[in-house]
């Protein structure tokens, strides 16, 4: 992708982008404060800026109030070409920090997660079979295998299903004059026979599918895959239809004890994913009938409640579940659209709350196969971390609470139109600089939003390590609201709703328990194996929310270790990376046995350790500084 | 059994007999010529005998009209002493033959099917397992695996049934305070792993069934087995419901043709195996849901129409079957009446004329483990041969039509009350010794009966060698009928529908074309391997009819090859034999594929030389005498 350099005035401070960017969202990501109450809108008109040099689009004609031509709002601005910029009046260059840092992103996708070639778990094979005659009356199905195993000396004979596949070959044989495709489903291990399938006339060999299909909470992703070439032919996401029963796992699992409520959330699971299936295949113009295999991976709610089993024991002590394999399932039987004899393979979980997601991420990247010692960490409502290599893996699931998806935050919200996303602060005037996603009006925060915006407001001083706000700073913005203290991010008359939108102490209580939870997760897995973060050579961040995160303020806030930066990689959705990787490889599919043999589950919910870790890390970013060495000298620097 | 001696006066003959044989048949079986027209039913009253030695109970008091106490009605008479008995009036003991020969019986039958011990193919095994702690809370079905694998150093981690099983595990096990019994199914070959198709809460190691079932065209067998025990419950039979939709498989595969037939033919099946199911467990009051697992067997065409494979190709040359090997299948999936966990296994089969119940039978009578050359023989519609021994077997069908059922015949019927099973002849009066099924009053002629009366009528010169009557004979029983020349077996006035009961040239004609298609069938086969009778060491005749069959009378018509009549063996129902031994003892179950690798399969029908063979056999016994020495040798004495 082409990229742009842009140089700030006063100060010079120069940025690279892709072409293409906001030029708002680029300055903030940058560390450049430019004032903007409307979130990106392009209504409240604070973020003007003259460009001095190059050519720079406005994406929307609005009320500028300006005789100078040059004059744009960096709001609706999109970057075509190297610019020189000025910055308004009010705006602030001199940040302490002079960009956002990122996690390595995908860019070094194929460093993580390895090689992968085309040789899927199903194939396809033309077979041109001799007509029976007296001399060779040989039965069908038998004369089918015969031709499969035709000059393959050494292979054994095919097993096959029933009883559609045998009803239907005789006819299928004769209608197509002896010349059909068969479907082969590979052996789950390499000393496993091929199994049929199934039987088309013809030569349909040009046409297999495959979908990877990644089914969250709150959201399941699907990808269609050519299992011809490899490549995504198209992708779509939905969310997870069970939602209406229950926003997390635990009101899923209270849901599914009702009379019918299994079968309320089976069947609405099974529509989320019938709704991918329909969006990916009309893309392509293929049917789903046409999709010959499913590679799927959920956590492990997700995972009984896809296949009607009953959760039950997963949320009560000792938490356990009914099965951490799970069989390999006709599609079809479950109620997905998928031809009859399509299966869907279902990543294993390791415990209750370290599912086929974690699994699939681990697998995609290959920490199996590294010497070197990484930390996974997917940040959701449960926070599931693995921590090891090649050796051996240790992994535990922390109940860090959903703040980070916007639950038990006043306004928190998912990473939907018109959340906050990124944030400033200007140090004087504590006027904000907000950019929404979508740039649209405000209407709450979501999870990088959140972390931008206590980072923010811990650096300029406005709340304490503790996550109190300074009761001696008197500004508009900071007052006692009926929840106690907060700062208003917008005001009414500038957010979507009208309503202001606000952060409160009790936020910052919830954030600080869910950051905590988090790095207490780290702190004991990596005790119990007698390792320090010093000893972490990679960290990588899965779900979609690595990619958002900045790595400095994350850090800041005691969310993640304090340690070199470049150690981190985000992998965005690896649990259907995971599902990409097996569906197009079935070499790299069959190594997932090796990933939960290795993995060994940590119960933290009554671990004495991982309390005291807990209690210890309710501190912005911790009671115990020398772990947040970089982030304290900042502090330091700052005070001083 | 106790036996008992009798001696018939005058003339001296001696037989032995079972204790409680009825005294007329037992006399007919030994080649004691005693008038008889009604069949045994006690009401003709010309089978008067005198006891003179020894006590004789009437089981029927009939109209004797005699003063003298010792004379009874032979038909009447059960056999529980050593008696000597005087003959009546027109009696014969000068016959030419001193007694039937039948072929080896079921006394023999452990040397003909060898040993098996108990280790079926389904187990059932109780497990205590430790209950789950927050230090181990393993997932249930891993918790169960681990249990099931403890102590078992070596083997392989059993598979498992879903999704039934996922869903129902967690509740039995919590149920059963964590003591449960699983029903394990064993790999279909030795190093496949076993799979748990089946928990039961608590103990129920005491409770394992099976069922055997021969799936006839007409008859369905089946047998209860305890497999714990090894032994056998309870046995019941019941016509296949399928006969109602055509007589034979030909009328069947028509029938299946027709809109909705094949969906009708195959629930008939499963009621009929259903009504099976239904008595066998009333018996012993178990549950059709106790039996684990059933083992089945049934020709080409019973096996497809029972997994609704339709059989249109079997019928059309060149006559190829959907499949031979047939999956292993849940019973319930079919309609069976039995727990969704059970598996039906089916026979392979052969070809589409040679089926999985020849599959059974062979495998019953080990001509795969034995060095002897031995042919194996199933006489019916489609006669079945098979020969060979443990180096290689070749078989064959022979279209020898429904003779031996009853079909062409117009008198012809299937062994049930009234059918005329034994039959002599006075070689002056021509009158005739009618022993019936059930000592009834004549109603037709079955397969054994048939093979008496013509024999009987050949070696009286009554018909000729071509199955012609001799015009010359002027008596009343031998006369031209609308079908031509006929004998009377029974008058009307003594028959149970007041018809006269006559067996007609059509009947000879046809009766010679089964027996000739079934002899060439043999000479065939025998020769495309270089071989020829004298080379035959055992005979195996398979099926019900081979228990009653007269061997001397079934070679006389040239049925039966003209050898050593010690070498020939019957098996009953070899099919339902091949079952049960299958279902107790897994390793001979797990042999039956050598019995299917061994089999080459002939094809018959438009084979030059089968046609030539069957040309040279429609006579009686052939128009080779030199085939037939023993034959040659008493025709010859009967002329001189």
């Amino acid at each position: 992708m082409k990229q742009h350099e842009i140089t700030f005035l006063p100060g010079g401070v120069k940025i690279t982008v892709d072409r293409g960017d906001n030029l708002l969202a680029a300055a903030a990501a940058a560390g450049v404060y430019i004032p903007a109450s409307c979130g990106g809108d392009g209504v409240c008109g604070k973020c003007r800026v003259r460009i001095e040099e190059g050519e720079a689009r406005m994406t929307k004609a609005a009320a500028l109030k300006s005789d100078d031509p040059a004059v744009r709002l960096a709001c609706q601005t999109e970057v075509t070409d190297d610019l020189v910029v000025r910055l308004p009046e009010g705006a602030d260059t001199g940040r302490r920090r002079p960009k956002t840092t990122r996690a390595v992103s995908a860019r070094s996708l194929s460093d993580l997660v390895g090689e992968w070639k085309v040789s899927p778990p199903v194939e396809k094979r033309f077979i041109k079979l001799d007509p029976p005659s007296m001399e060779d009356n040989t039965p069908d199905l038998q004369r089918l295998l015969r031709a499969i195993r035709k000059g393959c000396h050494d292979c054994e004979e095919p097993t096959y299903d029933h009883p559609r596949l045998l009803q239907e070959l005789p006819f299928i044989l004769r209608e197509a004059d002896w010349e059909v495709t068969v479907i082969l489903l590979r052996g789950k291990r390499a000393e496993e026979p091929d199994r049929i399938i199934a039987v088309e006339p013809g030569d349909t060999s040009d046409r297999l599918y495959g979908l990877a299909v990644d089914i969250g909470t709150t959201t399941v992703c699907g990808l269609l895959v050519d299992l011809n070439s490899g490549k995504v032919l198209a992708e779509a996401s939905s969310y997870n239809d069970q939602i209406k029963f229950g926003e997390d796992v635990i009101s899923r699992i209270i849901y599914s004890q009702r009379p019918g409520g299994l079968d309320d959330l089976q069947k609405a699971v099974v529509r989320t994913i019938n709704s991918v299936i329909e969006t990916v295949c009309r893309k392509v113009i293929i049917s789903p009938s046409d999709i010959s295999y499913i590679m799927a991976a959920g956590n492990t709610v997700m995972s009984h409640l896809l296949l009607a089993i009953d959760p039950k024991f997963v949320r009560e002590a000792p938490y356990v579940p009914a099965c951490s394999q799970f069989p390999l399932t006709r599609a079809a039987g479950l109620g997905v659209y998928a031809h009859p004899s399509v299966r869907l393979f279902l990543y294993p979980s390791i415990a209750s709350y370290v599912g086929g997601d974690i699994v699939s991420g681990v697998h995609a990247c290959r920490m199996h196969k590294s010497e070197k010692l990484t930390l996974f960490i997917d940040i959701g409502t449960n926070g599931e971390i693995v921590v090891g290599n090649q050796d051996w893996m240790a992994c535990a699931a922390c109940s860090a609470g959903p703040a980070f998806e916007g639950g038990g935050i006043k306004f928190g919200m998912r990473a939907n139109s018109g959340a906050i996303e990124n944030f400033h602060i200007h140090p004087e005037t504590l006027e904000p600089m907000l950019v929404t996603i979508d740039r649209a009006k405000p209407r709450g925060i979501c999870g990088s939003g959140l972390i931008a915006i206590v980072s923010e407001l811990l650096e300029t001083g406005v709340i304490d390590q503790q996550g109190k706000f300074n009761r001696k700073i008197e500004n508009p913005r900071i007052r006692e609201g009926e929840d106690g203290y907060e700062y208003v991010l917008a005001w009414g008359k500038g957010s979507m709703t009208g309503e202001d939108i606000v952060i409160t102490e009790v936020d910052l209580d919830n954030l600080i328990r869910a950051k905590g939870a988090m790095f207490a997760g780290y702190m004991t897995l990596l005790e119990s194996v007698g390792l320090s973060f010093s000893d972490l050579e990679r960290v990588i961040l899965a779900g979609n929310f690595g990619a958002y995160i900045d790595l400095e303020r994350a850090i800041s806030i005691g969310l993640l270790p304090d340690i070199d930066r470049d150690r981190f990689y985000y992998l965005g959705n690896a649990s259907l990376t995971g599902c990409q990787i097996s569906l197009i490889d079935n070499d790299r599919f069959r190594e997932r046995t090796e990933v939960s043999r290795l993995i060994t589950n940590m119960e933290l919910s009554e671990n004495p350790d991982f309390m005291n870790h807990y209690m210890a890390a309710l501190f912005l970013p911790h009671t115990d500084m020398s772990l947040f060495p970089t982030v304290a000298a900042k502090l330091a620097e700052q005070d001083g």
